[in-house]
């Protein structure tokens, strides 16, 4: 079994009844069968993935299934953001529904974000509620998006605004796939890492700092961050699972990333989420040593790291321009993070050192925006 | 507070964080606002209704949500089960979202089934998971569908078959919107009342048979029905909320019901749920008594009692014709209780002791149905 290689990590989700492994190692898609059939026996299942992943790894997964007995078939979406729609939606709930599959069988998301938020909506809806298996193809989501519930799709209105929190019944995150990352996405992936040290692990900062080169180059301390990190994210979601407290603080560097994501109207060409959450992390950091909480040392000292490693640190970093400080206001107060009116900001007051801060007046972020800009 | 009048009673549902009160009573409606300000302080509403009640009760609803100081937003969807679809809920979601409600607040389903259903499924899936409140104006949702949880809309794959488990945070059941119910469908209704004696409350039952015209004229006798069926299917919910074990009696008279409604295309000209469950019951029974697990005494029973009231109890007093046994046999494997592809079916040992049959063979069934076709 895969586990016994020295590379391979298991991180476990305590959540009652809805408990689950996250296992994190070089190769493990070849085993995905095993570990399926040992907790989902007599499951069948549908691999939701893109064409892209499919092209990739879909062959090797369902090779493993089959050496495990377990029927399988595979519903392939267009690769992309704009898949997180109703009419996609739709056409793979029709899918699952078509290979007959039952409230035992399992959805399988093969796959980065996309494929799991949307693959993870499908499943928590389809006979009010199938199983679920996380198979995160990318960095970000092995680190991130394919731990702790969250699925869902983007409207006219805004991102993610229509899901259902939908625990996976295991994580398998086979992080050889890794290697044919582009770089880029790798990066942007790695800001999710990084944010889990600034979240409130500074000693997970610190490591990251000395060996942030050899998690990009691959190997043994690749698996260590992504443990780390899905160890980070298991234990804020083990103390809120539906995000009514504590959760929020993942969403550090987020309230100006997602800004910046519309502002540049989700073109990725322009900015992908980890390069928004990195510019939003910096500035969350600068903006809190404008507000006396966070002193200038540690804000110099996160956006040293993360131009390091290649990631941008300031608006004028993203190309083709930004709307000016009242735009970039707007887009703001219509994140779904604002209650009732009221601006949550995820602040800090220092590496490590953030929280939640209710109440922020927008005149506040107005003023810091246009001191940015 | 209409609470206090004579009629007026309550049923709690106790599912620990997601526990609820079932209000039931002549007038509640006018007390609604008073009723959600205590329960969600600070919640805004978007009322989901559809045309014909809307015209009926949309008015004094709003008037008393104002006057208790909640704003609300009233979105309004063709009546009629063609409205349980993909297209009308991204409508209704697209009508949430654009009044800018937040986790925090409410969609409140005002109307029958349909739209108890949809708005439900709404609730669960906005925001990941608004608050819902349950207004039901019909017998069938007052008795059945508003507790509980189940939501959900059809596809061209079969009823109900997507969907979500979202616990209202108050249900209430003004009796007094029955009195206009036209009389097919409140005996319809009334199937679902009767079931729940059936299922394993041979003393309610007995009640019904002697109290059902007091029942059909309104009054004490409506209000202790009603909150009899509450607390009977309170009961199930709490022993099983998620459907995986005893809640499937709620199923009596289900499978052979929905393969009726199927076999007639929800033609509700020709037969509405109520009635197919009505039937499907007094199949339930015959079938029971065919395997020499009921005696025919209370299979003549049970169709005297619904005979009495003026349901059909029997596949030829289905209008317009059915298929044959066969046809009829492949709707029932097509129905979602199908379990990896043994047939689960409710059957009885008697009034009042139904119980969960596995594995019943589907030759079996075929072989009842022929003879009764």
């Amino acid at each position: 079994m895969t586990l016994n290689q020295v590379t391979a990590q298991k991180v476990r989700v305590n959540l009652a009844e809805r408990s689950y492994d996250i296992l994190i190692g070089d190769g493990l898609l070849s085993g995905a069968g095993q570990e399926i059939a040992a907790r989902l026996p007599g499951a069948r299942v549908a691999i939701v993935t893109d064409s892209n992943v499919a092209a990739a790894h879909a062959k090797q997964l369902v090779q493993s299934l089959d050496l495990a007995g377990i029927a399988s078939t595979t519903i392939s979406i267009a690769p992309g953001e704009r898949s997180k729609r109703f009419e996609v939606l739709q056409q793979v709930v029709d899918g699952v529904l078509s290979a007959r599959l039952e409230r035992g069988d399992a959805v399988i998301a093969l796959g980065g974000g996309v494929v799991g938020d949307l693959a993870g909506f499908v499943s928590g809806i389809v006979r009010r509620g199938m199983k679920f298996v996380q198979m995160p193809t990318s960095l970000l989501a092995q680190v991130d998006s394919s731990v702790g519930g969250k699925t869902g799709i983007n409207t006219a209105h805004g991102k993610n605004l229509i899901g259902v929190f939908q625990q996976p019944a295991l994580v398998l995150a086979d992080t050889q796939v890794l290697d044919t990352l582009p770089d880029r996405e790798f990066r942007a992936g790695y800001a999710e890492v990084a944010k889990y040290g600034l979240i409130d692990r500074p000693d997970f900062f610190t490591w990251l700092e000395r060996n942030w080169q050899a998690v990009f180059a691959g190997g043994v301390e690749r698996v260590h961050a992504i443990a780390q990190s899905c160890q980070a994210k298991a234990d804020m979601v083990e103390r809120d699972e539906y995000e009514t407290g504590d959760r929020a603080l993942l969403n550090l560097g987020h309230t100006f990333g997602h800004a910046l994501e519309a502002a540049t109207g989700y073109d990725s060409a322009r900015l992908v989420h980890g390069e928004g959450v990195a510019i939003g992390m910096a500035l969350a950091h600068r903006f809190s040593s404008r507000l006396n909480l966070c002193s200038m040392d540690d804000t110099t000292r996160v956006e040293a790291h993360l131009r390091a490693v290649g990631l941008p640190v300031t608006l004028a970093e993203v190309p083709g321009g930004l709307p000016g400080a009242e735009r970039l206001l707007d887009y703001i107060m219509q994140d779904k993070k604002v209650s009732r009116g009221a601006l949550t900001f995820i602040l800090t007051r220092g590496v490590g050192q953030s929280f939640v801060a209710k109440d922020v007046p927008s005149s506040e972020v107005l003023s810091f925006l246009q001191s940015v800009t």
